[in-house]
């Protein structure tokens, strides 16, 4: 049998939205998703559980409310659960991010940024 | 307070073992691990839980009883619990893990090629 891997770069292709996660692949309950980001996001957190931010193209800022991490291609960062931080970036940046399936973009805090959720690609 | 990112080619520069994984972050209670990989595994299957592979540089081979899947830089795949399967790597190949923490190199099968577990960089 022929088994094929998920190529990110190709994937990325697939679509342009920004702030629209899209999941590429499942490991046991949590779900790979890629996204493109740009500009400004909302403040929020997840109560549940931690986030993994992989930055494959681009820069991520993440503002926490008492300071802030830069992001660059090949870097990665976990943002701990119930922890609240803000994503921007300048310019458009590419990433992955990791979380349990059914983890809402906008966490808590819900409103007109949520996207929906296990879209996949 | 000042955050900083977790570094990939950075953290791969602190080590140069093969097959002998080392965690740099958590999420949960999974881990992710970076490893260099050279040479033919032994087969094995993980029972409990999915694995996830993700290359960062060089070439991987995963066989499976019925087939294979090779991965190369900037793709990834998720080998399904209880699926026997069995890395190679004709040069080395550098890559990111994912799994539960606990989760044994060798999975069920053990023996000399088991890596001690749980050693961070």
């Amino acid at each position: 049998m022929s088994y094929e891997a998920i190529n990110l770069a190709g994937k990325f292709g697939l679509f342009t939205e920004q702030w629209q996660p899209k999941v590429v692949a499942e490991m046991n309950d949590y779900q790979f998703k890629l996204a493109r980001l740009e500009g400004d996001f909302i403040w929020h957190d997840h109560k549940d559980t931690d986030e993994t931010f992989i930055v494959i193209e681009g820069y991520l800022r993440i503002d926490f409310r008492d300071g802030a991490v830069r992001i660059g291609p090949g870097e990665m960062f976990v943002v701990p659960r119930g922890v609240e931080h803000k994503p921007f970036a300048e310019g458009e940046v590419k990433l992955m991010l990791i979380e349990p399936r059914g983890a809402r973009n906008t966490g808590e805090e819900g409103g007109e940024r949520t996207a929906a959720n296990d879209v996949w690609i």
